[in-house]
This record gives structure tokens, C-alpha cells and sequence, in this order.
């Protein structure tokens, strides 16, 4: 392969060849009305009462390019709904790519060009960013970290320790669907072809809710590595709480179910990249439920639990037969680089 | 080596492990008032007038720990020194790190106390985390990314472009010292026992400088990737100038020269992480002067040379033998992971 094709450690170096990734990069992630990635951006200030949010993610998923997604969707989606399941409106993205000597630049514009529309579709624009590249070897193709900044209005009061005994808990869809597509993918089995990541930005998606519902809304996490079974599991503690779930209630995909089968997986700990879990009051379930509903992110969502007072297990599993069974956080199962 | 004291695959899986892991950091990096890390920070809002500032960083410095710092001190630093550099009071950072499955607890430890130190010195919380594991032979040792939020009163007008003819570049101190430590480090030479990078966090040294000049100074810029010569040829085009510096104002160590001798390297493209170039008004720059060499940061400061209008070049070297030789932008020498 030829030099001009790929990334060589000059591009990383901080002279001219940085300069001209730069320029490609901003072909694909032009920033905040025009305005060049910069070492710092400078941005609006918020309005009176409104709080600042600030996350930070990276991301190393394996394979970078996955049906459904890539690398690029996944960093730009994944911290702006880490944004958003505070209850924030996003407004600026920070963009850091770890390049491997001889990545080919097709692949690296690929990612660029993915990240700018998830940017653009979303609204939320990349304001400053930062490459750096590694020999051959140092890192696996391309890392990509995003931190984001939102800000919540003064009325909303949404959080982790907010759930109450009582509520009710929603998912907005499917669960495992990320999980299994990259785990199938590496294991390189041939699966069905209606399986395919999840990731999507669900800021639009909740602003909606919360507009619609004020102060319904305690609790919202996206279930992203661990899944669900962890991430009402971190809910529970939180708030103090237990948290039962009605396994027949689980929307889950007939494709996820059997690959799941077949890979040995649980859909309840496979990592989500669109969904969110929401905790409310249950007099207001139903409503939310049905607006949820009307908005394509949240077409298959469900009730699948409820709050209740915590005596001795956080988490239980009503399963189908009748029976109960303890959903433990997820624990000596690894999935490397899901996200 | 037993497996209680490496990172492993499960340290990454979003459970019971990654807990254990997040809790092991935040006895080192304790966060906001107390407040844990989280997916999201929630921090006060700005006053009237400020402006935001958003900035990132990935480090991926090659060795993670050398004389005078390590890759934690150098994240915490270089993204503060980025906010600083726009004439942002920094507020709070964020800290990603990706982690190779074998790392030695005891070397993640060490480098979580260095940024957390950093980070208490600065007197600039870390808010928001993640953490990562990638298999074995994936990544190498420890990458760490930061990305920072700062605030810019509304008198301050810094950058880039605001540069003007007539106005005179200011260093803070000595050049090179980063760049040739971490380079003979990784060669393996013995270098002179006063040879050590110059990271530091640079906030409270400019916004003296900016409270004691109101409107004096131009230009910040911390020479890092690149050094001096790469930032100087920046400004001059942002600004549409031309850079004349002066070699024999150029403050570099004798220890720094010798080493430079010896490895073929030039202080003038040598990363710096603890230095700024100042452009200001020539009549403010003796008592700028005065006022940078009371600050320990600031001690061996100097002039270093002078804005013109822009004719054939953008930076030139006045050679202590009397001629002109044109500084170039760091080109086809890449100098890898010196940050």
C-alpha cells in the first residue's frame, strides 16, 4: 500500500502532515458554523438557572465498522445521550482520535464522515478536537474519545437517586441488540440479517418526554455495557431501592434471542447504544408509554418493572414459569470492546 | 504475576469488576467536593458575561513515567494549559483512560495520584470518568484522553489572530526541556541529571499577567507538539504577520543543547509542556517581563522576538552569526508520543 493511503506517524507529529488530517478531517466534521476545530472552542453561555453537564467516553469497539453502525456513530451517539439521560440538552461535542500507523485514510474519512452526519443529525456540533497516532502496533486501528457539554433547565430534576418505591419502570425498545451484533460479528458467525447495532441519539427523543411530562420523569440511563441486568441494578442502589422485572414483559428481538442461544449471551446484560431505561410515576406510565411510542426510537417500548421498597435483593427476574430469580450486576463475563 | 494485581478484561465489562476499579481511582482523583465520578457532572452555571470554553486532549506519551512527570501530571496540565492559553480560568476536567489488559495496578495507581495531585494543585476538579480495558497487545500500557470546560470573563479578547504588527513574542522560559527528556528516555541515553520535563499547569501565571495588563496581551500559546517554531508560524498565519526571533534570546539549558547535540535534535520543534509564548504590546513588555520572572513558572522568561507585517515568510531566525534563516513548520521529522 502506498504511503499517501494511510496514516504514517507524521501525521502525528504536530507539523504540516497534522495540519493536512486536519483539513481532511474537517471536510466530514466541519465544528460550530464553520468554525475550524480548534485547540479550545469558545461557546454561548448558558441562560439564567440553567445548569452545566459535562461526560466524557471512549470508545475502542472491535470490529470499528459493524452492521448497523461504526466507531464513529457510536462515539458521537453514546456521549450525547450520557448527556441526556441527566436531562440535559447537548450543545457541543470535543472529538480525540488515537490513529495506528497505517490505518488507510479511506477508513479514517469513513469514520469522519460518519461521526459529522451523527453531529449534524443530531445538532450537536463538534466545537475542538485532537489527533494523535501511535505506531503500528501501539494502538488497534483507531480510539475515539467525546466529551460533551449540555445544560439542563432550572425545572428539570432528573437522576439516579431520584426513582421511588412505587414507579414503574420503561425500556423505549429491544434490548442486546448491540451486544450481539459485535459479538457475532467477531466470532464471525453468520447471523440473521435483521441483526444490527442499536446506536442512536435519543436526546430529541427524551427532551420530548420531559417537555410532555414534567416531573413524571425521576430516573433515565441508557443500559449500555453491563446492560440492563447492571444498569437497574446501579438504579437500585441509588435510589435505595429494589427493582423487579417481568421477564415475559422484555421486548427483545426473535433474531437476538436465538443468536443469543447460540453465542451462549443474556439479552438482560448486553450492551444497548440507543435505548434508555425510565423510571416514573406509574399513574403517568401508561401516557408516557404511549407517547414513547409515537417516536421511532421508542416504537417497541414496554413496561417491564416496578420500584419497590429494598429488603434483600436489588434486582429480581420474574420469569416466565412463575418464579423468581436474583439479576446480579454483570460479573466475570467479559465483552471486550462492545463500545 | 497473580491476577489481583493487574488489570484485567473484567476490570472493562461495565460490572461488579469495573466498580471495584472505579472506586480503587477515586481514592486518588476524589472528584468535585466529594461528589464520585460519573457518567455526567452536573456544575454550577456561569456568571453574567463568561464565556465557555471547551477543550480536549489525548496522551499517549511513550514512556507513561519520566523525569519530571508522567502521563497523568502531562493530561491534567496540557488540557488545563490549553484553557488557560485561550485566557479561560479552568473549571473542571474530565478523565478517560484506556487501559491494556497486564498493566500493573500499582503503575495505575501511581499515575491516578499524579493526576490527582495535578488536579488539586490546579485547584481544578476532575467531574466526570471513564475507564476502558483493551486485551493484551491492543493498546499499549495506558492512553489517557482529558477534555476541559473553562470560563473567559467577558474583558478578555485572546487569540490566535489577534497578534499585530509592532507587538513582541515573550517566552516564558527555557525550550525543549519536554521534548529532549522524553526523546532520550526512550533512546536509552544516559542524559545530564538535570534533564527533566517541564509539565505544569500554567492558569494561575496567565491570569495574573492578564488581571496585572488588562488588554495588553494578544496572543497565548503553549508550544507543544511542533515547539516553538511550529506555534510561532501558526500565530503569524492566523494573524496574517510575520515572526522574527532572535536565536541568541532563545532561553535553553546548556544540559538541553548538549542532549539536542547529541540526538540530532533542534529545541526550536521540541515539545514543551509547561511554557507559553506571549505575544504583547512592545510598550508593555518590559514590565510584563518583570512581572513573569516574579512567578517560579515564569523565571527565566524572555524576548524573543517581534511581530511584522507579513511579506515572503512567516517566521524567521536571526542567527547569532547575523543572518536570517527561515523556520519552517515541524516537517517529516516526526517525533512520536512525546505527548
Amino acid at each position: 500500500m502506498n504511503n499517501d493511503n494511510i496514516i504514517t506517524l507524521d501525521h502525528g507529529g504536530g507539523g504540516q502532515a497534522s495540519r493536512e488530517l486536519v483539513e481532511l478531517l474537517l471536510k466530514h466534521v466541519p465544528g460550530q458554523g464553520g468554525q475550524c476545530l480548534q485547540d479550545a472552542a469558545v461557546l454561548a453561555a448558558p441562560g439564567p438557572g440553567q445548569r452545566l453537564v459535562f461526560s466524557t467516553d471512549s470508545y475502542i469497539v472491535d470490529p470499528i465498522f459493524f452492521p448497523g453502525g461504526d466507531i464513529g456513530a457510536l462515539a458521537a451517539h453514546g456521549t450525547i445521550n450520557d448527556l441526556a439521560m441527566r436531562g440535559a440538552r447537548p450543545i457541543a461535542l470535543s472529538l480525540a482520535m488515537i490513529l495506528e500507523e497505517g490505518l488507510p485514510l479511506a477508513d479514517l474519512e469513513r469514520i469522519a464522515k460518519s461521526i459529522g452526519e451523527a453531529s449534524a443529525r443530531a445538532a450537536v456540533p463538534i466545537v475542538t478536537g485532537d489527533t494523535k497516532v501511535a505506531p503500528r502496533g501501539k494502538v488497534d486501528k483507531i480510539f475515539i474519545n467525546t466529551a460533551g457539554i449540555g445544560l439542563i433547565d432550572a425545572s428539570v430534576d432528573i437522576g439516579a437517586d431520584k426513582a421511588q418505591a412505587g414507579d414503574v419502570v420503561l425500556i423505549s425498545g429491544t434490548i442486546g441488540d448491540h451486544g450481539v451484533t459485535i459479538m457475532g460479528g467477531r466470532a464471525g458467525i453468520a447471523l440473521r440479517g435483521d441483526l444490527r447495532s442499536d446506536t442512536t441519539a435519543l436526546h430529541y427523543f427524551v427532551a420530548r418526554l420531559i417537555a410532555a411530562f414534567p416531573g413524571a420523569i425521576h430516573t433515565l440511563r441508557d443500559p449500555t455495557r453491563g446492560g440492563v441486568a447492571t444498569a437497574l441494578h446501579e438504579l437500585a442502589e441509588a435510589s435505595d431501592l429494589a427493582i423487579e422485572v417481568e421477564e415475559e414483559s422484555l421486548p427483545i428481538r426473535p433474531s437476538v434471542r436465538s443468536a443469543c442461544a447460540l453465542l451462549g449471551l443474556d439479552p438482560l446484560w448486553l450492551a444497548n447504544e440507543g435505548k434508555c431505561l425510565i423510571i416514573c410515576q406509574s399513574d403517568k406510565a401508561a401516557a408516557i408509554l404511549t407517547e414513547m411510542r409515537l417516536m421511532p426510537e421508542g416504537r417497541d417500548a414496554a413496561l417491564i418493572g416496578r420500584a419497590k421498597p429494598y429488603q434483600s435483593s436489588r434486582v429480581t427476574l420474574r420469569t416466565l414459569l412463575g418464579g423468581g430469580r436474583i439479576l446480579s450486576p454483570l460479573r466475570g463475563q467479559p465483552l471486550p470492546r462492545i463500545c
